[in-house]
């Protein structure tokens, strides 16, 4: 590397659920067929809701210590059986169970993703820096169609965001200094934990990641924020990719 | 998952060096542009050789417990210093050392691997199984155009191949059962530990790994290996692939 190049952002690391992939409207779906697989009905969103809402306290067992690191399909497969109780759904048999949890594997991008994806490889590596496990990351790849040049993220450093070594340790897998590492996130909170960790970092906004008219403060990039880009095809632009 | 598709091969995990990239043209490539640039010259093939045949020997001491898990781009270094000794080179720069032990992240690919990737990832998860750690992997593919979906391998899981852990935690990490994975690779000895872990096995020849004409103990694929193929594109056709 010349000298010269130093500081230069050379990999993007992406924050996936919201900021890649919807997963509001892809789990309210995947709900709503389970249910009629059973024939019955179910407000899809509000399960996608409920299920996503135990993400955090979840995780939090693990930043805290006072739980061993398991990888999100685990705890996804925890919170859905507490989910399905809230819902009074019962005897759902394991295979089925199964499916239901790796709907996670099965998002959908956002409209722009797959088209800013490709621009941006085409200048810099591109990573996941999610707290979704290697599998989850590759099978929604493979599906989706995204074109990462390799997974990193929580299952594969053993922390997960915000804790600093999510951060630290996934920019020296990729043997770079974090200042020539950008995070890429819908969320200011995933920024700025990045931030602090001597990252650069691009805010992409995704203001339907609740649902259309729900609200969402994570609309404009927090101050701090090196970039704002209401797209991964403005991104690409504003950093200078063709 | 269909209960029929269970142990059908979801997931291929290739050896690099050798199998998917001609290490040996490429750092003898490398060592004698270094020297040019030191305005000498050397053997590049047995500059090669030798910095190979250090590779072995320093894993095994953290196969051993010797010493606890470093990534390959740091025992590359070690042992170019040790190289560079035996070649009488002396008093070369911190930069220009790493310049040259990034050599690794520019290994040419044999003339079939980007096309039969390309062809195999139609229908496979592809990944690195590889003793080299994540940046070289990653620079390597990117300079190269590997499409893997993603890097696993030594660094990822923190043991070196062929120790079981290798094999068994790379395929927990793709969510598969050993034998829903195939290993691929040009070595015998690579393919039998994997298959004592319970994978499929596939034996690329690269007759022309140690250079034409040197002696290749590796020409055919052993006793119980599944495959045998003589490129990436055979390996395409026999694996149905489009």
């Amino acid at each position: 590397m010349a000298a010269a190049d130093r500081g230069e952002v050379k990999a993007l690391l992406f924050d996936v659920f919201g900021t890649v992939v919807d997963w509001r409207s892809s789990i309210a779906r995947e709900a709503r067929a389970f249910a009629a697989r059973r024939g019955s009905a179910i407000d899809g969103e509000a399960f996608a809701d409920a299920w996503r809402g135990l993400y955090q306290p979840a995780m939090e067992e693990i930043r805290s210590g006072r739980r061993p690191f398991v990888k999100l399909d685990v705890l996804h497969r925890e919170n859905l059986e507490k989910v399905l109780q809230q819902f009074g759904i019962e005897g759902v048999a394991w295979p089925e169970l199964e499916e239901l949890n790796r709907a996670w594997h099965r998002l959908d991008p956002w409209p722009d993703t797959v088209a800013g994806l490709t621009r941006l490889k085409s200048k810099f590596i591109i990573a996941t820096q999610s707290n979704g496990n290697v599998a989850l990351m590759v099978n929604m790849a493979k599906r989706a169609g995204l074109p990462w040049d390799t997974i990193l993220g929580a299952e594969v450093v053993r922390h997960y965001k915000p804790a600093p070594a999510a951060y630290t340790e996934a920019c020296a897998m990729l043997g770079l200094p974090p200042d020539e590492c950008m995070m890429v996130a819908a969320h200011n909170n995933d920024l700025l934990a990045a931030k602090r960790q001597g990252m650069k970092t691009a805010f992409v906004a995704r203001p339907d990641e609740f649902g259309r008219g729900v609200k969402n403060f994570d609309l404009a990039p927090a101050d701090g924020i090196d970039i704002g880009a209401a797209s991964f095809l403005e991104l690409a632009d504003k950093l200078g990719c063709d």
